[in-house]
């Protein structure tokens, strides 16, 4: 039997009131549409559906690497007629066919699989939920067990607003039934639009029974209409995987006031302050603080190294890597290229990028580390600047192991500073330096007795 | 018929524990009583009169630019001997008195309307809110639809003490009545206080009509007595300014952690990251997004500029302006007149003040530009400053068109680069410099060979 | 009567999933077991008894200052268990004896003392809280006044079920009864332990009176025993601490981000704004605010000081010291030793470590002052740098009163810069400079016409 699963993912969206397609707004840092793909994926369908409509050039290269087939609602004539669209893709296989919605994201991968389930190829299965106060929605109304009715809140009897057991907008279906179904359906109703609910009682018609699977709580049924909803559900996601980092051991000094927009891989005994923001990939070794107020992506920090606070690692495609007991920031920013070994110090308002800082290295004030290879116990210093841009090209810089440069020294690259060699503090280097000697480059200090400061000017 | 508006603003507020006035604490940036200044005026009120006691001279000094007459309680003997104060500055013409309190902030000028409409100039109107729960509160007791007392909690019987309409502290009272019932209130109670609420007995002794009008939720008449009730209403207030943005599409990663104190006016498609305040009067243009932990007041930012991670922006009175396109920061500062061309540059550890760069100019790496006119496409290098101060005097850098100005470079001011020439890195230019050219001011590289570094000292 | 206190400390944590034993994680910066020594220490027992287990050298270690003898639990066979290895150190004098829980961090003194003064050596006293929900805790069954029997959940009969008193854990019992009872305890249950409330029934059968003190709230009897739950009390201590700081007077914009690690001492008319982190002992003065996104620790800040946006301070041991009307920030950081004069001047990207700066000196731009000892008025100017450092030694830089440092200079220590003199923009000042003069250290501007810029290499 085969398992279709068919994500709607045609509609506008007004309430967005935003150029970009409902179902590519990010959650997490991931389109909408991303999650529901990567659910759905975890059943290993035998197709996936995606129907456009509103956007779908940008939509359908949001999915274009995954394989998933996408069929276009033009115009858009409701639920049942996006389903319509899909029939020719749907294969004539018997089996199962499951609707999700592309703006619903947080649908758990064992849900979808018991919705797919409880079909089972024969039965037309719903997806429900019960709610506190169900107001609004439409109730699944039962004889005994099975379902006999979805009953939309303005139509329901007042025995019926008592049920608080409402659909969720997901179903499964027996895949050749539905595709009778949906051909059959009308649209002779105030919105003239093809409602996908009216199978139900083509289904009670016909005698296919009509089941239920539940889900396991709201959220992952919780649809994203509006930047309200969505703000919603981030904080919610947010504060869930901010639980299942907890339950692993890592600390967070509040739960509220962390965003994790990608993967996060933690040691034991890792501490998180408050205010944190983690994106991409990012793997914190065990005992790894990271103070308040940090912005992580796409790095790797090794075990015991300390991220102060105020500190902003961007990886993005080259990744950084920061070595066991390394020290940085705060006010320290490692960009994409940073590749730091043991032991090394970052300090505040020190920018690298594309440099490898060997162990021991230290860089701890207002510097900038950009194409350099520093070695091993170089002390960079503060205010000294790798000048590896000629106006038109990127330049490297080496830096030999045990290298003592000053202050507000400007090393010109291409140039390299020879082993144990010291810089002195002011100079601008533009030849490479002998080892271990000291290298000047230092106009005469003279003092002008008698000169006057110039005097306010009067306005 | 004249409308007068009178507003409470004599209260010592002892629980704020603060030596300023309790009505000019601040709420979202302004202080509790311009709230309520701003509110009235949407009523176009003949007279506003707001009531002084405690701070007055600084009370009167907030609100004097605003045309309304002051009158100072001096001693503050209660409500009504507020208001008696007020009388003669009410003015002799029938009409409205609607009472307003200076530190119940959150006011809507809809409801103040309603409630003046309520009185109509011949009803005592009071404005109620229905609570959850009333303990503490006065409640409205009614006989049919007319109110007959207010009844305070400590007053009133099992029965009343099931009603959850309560008062709210404001009314709107027939102008002349007013005069002749606060004239002729006692201080027969404990406090030996003048109770403006004893009037509603008045009222109904001479059969005027008691009515009410009703607040839309209890936030809008929540009072300020102490830092812990004003953090509550800011945060309420800021959630209400949050949900108000996100209906208009603007995307906010933390309703919960967002601030704006002053105005904010968004294009479509603006993301906005967790922990962000916005202050003053501040304009994000189309797809801006401005990353986590920023600052930015009073300024301008274009379309499609992005603002990074811990960006402080402020234009104070000159403000800054951001074009289209332009990436500022991480950790950039863009002080009053900062005003950036298309597709500018500003990234880490720079400052920007009273400077205007031409498109395409940049300034990527831990430098200083102060009163400088850049050019266009303008590379100025990591560590490199515009010596805009001689100690006495501030005076302008101008770096024309093409110019690369190459790291740890200080420009001393007045000083022109002409177009499309190059500063040699570690370069003190002091002297205009010729369009095209190379200028260096650099001293020779020396080696001394054989150097022994200082070693550490035992102590 | 002697007052013994025994501490619970043995447990492992399982569920912490640390490697540091589970009463040495960190509650507002103090380990959980100091909270509660700390709160025992408000009694003055005569004799405080930790019992360890888990990590007993850690813990040992930990409480090694404070007095208190520590007798291992090996293995870890019960609360019952536990108190029978402290039985040797308790004393022979009559008296009570006080059994607190090294997780349980937020106890009240008075809280303990009622407890204590319940049990007045005479009876057992069972520290409870009535719970909105008691479902899974042991329910207090009483007769009439006296406690019956501690009743585990899953032991309850429904009437039993429907009591929301429950036992905290917390008792306090006549030592020498409490001696006798844990020596007849058994182990015949499932875990093969040995109960301490076990002791109740012994209590019972003898008639000697079991009576309760109630906990104030839940938040005191809270246990830790997994990272959610430790960042749940965190939030509700500063929380907590939030609502005591306001009732003071002290405006915090957002109580919910706001972080209190030691203790915080603060004048009349103190602001703080979103997202500040306070460690250690921090003092602020009248009208001091701090900006959003600050991390203080061990600083005193004077009178109307004002710390901007993004500023880190940190004194560690030595101290921070900010004098009265200073500016700090945005953006600047200060390291031990820094001691600032009134209306000091600390702007962004700055760094001052171990320094004296007198009256009005200020150091507005990207620089680093380490090691120096700045005069009055002193302008240190942008992107300028003390050299203290020669890659062995520390050296010490001296700048009199009222010189101005043009920009990017670097003062390589030890080096004294001569009362009102002017050190020009760009120089290496490595000797003593007279006063009052201009000293300068710079080459010659040279250009070069003609040169042609490095074209971009084709790749």
């Amino acid at each position: 039997m085969a398992l279709n699963i068919v994500i709607m993912a045609a509609g506008k969206g007004t309430r967005m009131r935003s150029n970009l397609p409902k179902v590519l707004h990010k959650l997490a840092g991931r389109p909408l549409l991303r999650h529901v793909m990567d659910s759905a994926a975890q059943l290993s369908p035998d197709r996936t559906v995606v129907i456009t409509g509103h956007g779908a050039p940008l939509v359908e290269a949001a999915v274009a690497a995954d394989g998933a087939s996408c069929v276009r609602q033009e115009p858009q004539l409701g639920t049942g007629h996006a389903v319509q669209q899909a029939v020719p893709a749907l294969g004539s296989e018997p089996g199962t066919t499951l609707i999700l919605n592309g703006d619903v994201p947080l649908i758990a991968p064992a849900t979808a699989r018991a919705l797919a389930h409880a079909c089972g190829g024969e039965r037309l299965a719903l997806l429900t939920v019960t709610l506190a106060d169900a107001t609004g929605y439409g109730r699944i109304v039962r004889d005994g067990e099975s379902v006999q009715a979805i009953v939309e809140h303005k139509d329901a009897t007042e025995a019926q607003r008592q049920i608080r057991e409402v659909y969720t907008g997901m179903m499964a279906a027996p895949t050749e039934a539905l595709k009778r179904w949906v051909a059959a359906l009308k649209n002779e109703n105030a919105q003239r639009e093809y409602y996908l609910t009216d199978i139900v009682a083509m289904a009670v018609a016909e005698g296919v029974p009509v089941v239920t699977a539940s889900a396991v709580d709201e959220t992952e049924v919780l649809g994203v209409n509006s930047p309200v909803q969505l703000a919603d559900l981030e904080r919610r996601l947010q504060r869930r995987q901010a639980d299942a980092l907890m339950e692993t051991g890592v600390r967070l000094a509040d739960p509220a006031r962390f965003d994790l927009r990608g993967t996060l891989a933690c040691g034991a005994d890792v501490d998180i302050d408050v205010n944190c923001v983690f994106e991409g990939t990012v793997t914190l070794g065990e005992g790894v603080r990271v103070g308040a107020n940090c912005v992580v992506r796409n790095a790797v920090i090794g075990d015991g190294a300390q991220i102060h606070p105020f500190t902003h690692i961007d990886g993005d495609k080259e990744g950084v890597r920061v070595g066991p007991g390394s020290l940085i920031g705060p006010f320290a920013r490692l960009r994409p290229g940073a590749t730091l070994g043991r032991e090394v110090h970052i300090g505040n308002f020190v920018e690298v990028k594309n440099s490898t800082l060997a162990d021991g290295a230290k860089a701890n004030h207002l510097a900038y580390l950009g194409d350099a290879t520093v070695g091993e116990r170089v002390n960079f210093g503060a205010g000294s600047i790798t000048a590896n841009y000629d106006g038109a090209n990127k330049h490297r810089t080496v830096i030999e192991a045990d290298v003592h440069v000053g202050s507000n020294c400007v090393l010109i690259a291409p140039v390299t500073i020879g082993a144990g060699g010291t810089i002195g503090g002011g100079s601008t280097v533009s030849k490479t330096t002998p080892a271990g000697a000291l290298t000047v480059a230092r106009a005469k200090q003279v003092s002008i007795a008698g000169w006057t400061r110039p005097a306010k000017i009067k306005k």
